[in-house]
């Protein structure tokens, strides 16, 4: 088996095209890595090793560690949860090397964490200082599109990082956005965009409990908001989890308490109020509170159905 | 001109068909009075004078007085403010008769305005001891559509109700959801449609601003987020209000501290909580505070702009 993967690699250094390593394989970051795969040689890494299993029986190569996962690429897709563990992976932790030091010269590291504007602007200038192009480029566009290929990516980065990153973007996804030629800003858009989006959330699952309270028809309900002035894409995507009582996390709650506390972070960092924003998070806060963290992000209605005694379906009676 | 008018009176009369009158002849009123003239006599008033001599210069005939305009009529629309106007217009102020005792026996109320539920319901008990048919017809859509007989209604009532008011419905809307056999039904879902519209105007206006504070293409961000998972109808609709610095009222301020304030009374009455509502309720009583309630509803971004000192299109400097 070692044998047969070092065979692999040495296969793979010979065709001289971009080698690439996904670090992070959870459900963005696997689609993505087998999108990245139809493209060019993709080595895999996650922490839950049965991550790195599903992986290889997709016909990845998978890594024991970040260090040999990064050996050689010259381009990093980080698809980790947020600006810590970027710079972990990339730089190492307590004094350990990170992958930076492993990557070809010239490599390209693109960034997918969602993470504060002065987070990928520092993280930027440290892979320039290692040599390395460093594409801040959030995602958007859940699962299924990561499988097919087909994420919108928020870029922002040197010509240079568009260049090295080109034909791996080309493989994930569908629509690709230049938003500037510096880090910091694809993470602003991002963060704009999941403030709306975690508010959205929130006001559909605050919307369709009191439209129970009030005795409605829910499906009805479902049926005449969206094709009213009233309609949101996540209220058009959620509630159907709330009229089915599905709450396997499609998205979880802790995506937003996360989100939404990067948003209160830049409010007090730059001193900018967000209000509708504060209240979204604390009712994520709430629900992730109440033990729904890792369910889906639609839980917020089942907390308010909770507190109010309502009885939606799939409601666990408390 | 009082004997032409005596004419067209006798000869509508003497044709046999539904008699209507509209009340309240505003942005959404007037529109509706032109779609339904194109299918009926219509009878038209209005506190302001000016909206009167509106509909005449349209076509239209109209009265000095609420009584006058509803002399006869078997199908009374109502487009004003609120329940207080509506009830008010019905039956009359301090010990003055209304509109129900001049109505034809039979004839049907099409109740426009946004209201709570359990005003609704009184009103309909109100009429139906008048032997009046009431339907509670919440609308939606914006003044162009109701010019274009294009509104969307969310009516509920008895099918005696909906059957006296088919005529005027078909001039008037191209969608009308019959969702319910009692008065109440339609106001519930114009409520749960307006809590979700109110509060995603806000979170577009606090977001926008957000994106201003971050230094970003305002421009860019209207274009990546419409196309994204953070994009609702209103903040497809209202933003290019922001980015021209246009606040003239499509739809003004007062128009949400009004509807969302309904929410909240609903929700203390029912002891039903709506925290994002509330946030999105105080951002439109700050924006009204601040001098802009009758202006565009997207003024709460102007009024987080100024707060903040950012340099939106249009700001005045304060």
């Amino acid at each position: 088996m070692v044998r047969s993967k070092n065979k692999q690699m040495q296969d793979i250094m010979q065709q001289g095209g971009p080698q690439s390593a996904v670090i992070g394989l959870g459900s963005m970051g696997l689609g993505m890595a087998r999108s990245l795969l139809q493209a060019m040689p993709v080595v895999g890494f996650d922490r839950d090793v049965a991550a790195v299993e599903r992986f290889i029986a997709d016909g990845g190569r998978g890594a024991a560690s970040v260090m040999e996962a990064a050996q050689g690429a010259s381009i990093l897709v980080l698809v980790v949860v947020n600006a810590a563990q970027t710079e972990a992976v990339l730089f190492g932790e307590a004094g350990t090397q990170g992958a930076a030091a492993q990557l070809a010269k010239g490599g390209v590291i693109i960034s997918c964490a969602t993470m504060a504007p002065d987070d990928a602007r520092r993280l930027a200038s440290r892979c320039a200082e290692h040599g390395l192009h460093y594409l801040d480029a959030p995602i958007s566009g859940g699962a299924a599109r990561a499988a097919s290929g087909e994420l919108t990516v928020m870029a922002s980065g040197t010509p240079d990082a568009f260049a090295a990153a080109q034909s791996a973007l080309d493989a994930m996804a569908k629509t690709v956005y230049r938003l500037g030629d510096e880090a910091g800003i694809g993470a602003s858009f991002k963060i704009v965009n999941q403030l709306l989006a975690g508010v959205h959330i929130a006001a559909a699952c605050e919307a369709i409990t009191l439209a129970k309270r009030l005795g409605l028809d829910l499906e009805k309900v479902y049926e005449v908001i969206t094709a009213a002035a009233g309609n949101s894409w996540m209220f058009e995507n959620r509630i159907p989890h709330v009229l089915k009582g599905d709450y396997r996390p499609a998205s979880a709650v802790d995506i937003f308490t996360k989100d939404l506390g990067i948003v209160a972070d830049i409010g007090r960092s730059t001193k900018f109020p967000t209000p509708i924003a504060a209240s979204a998070l604390q009712m994520f806060l709430m629900t992730s509170a109440a033990g729904m963290g890792r369910d889906d992000d639609s839980s917020v209605a089942r907390l308010i159905a909770q507190i109010a005694g309502l009885d939606l379906p799939g409601q666990a009676k408390t």
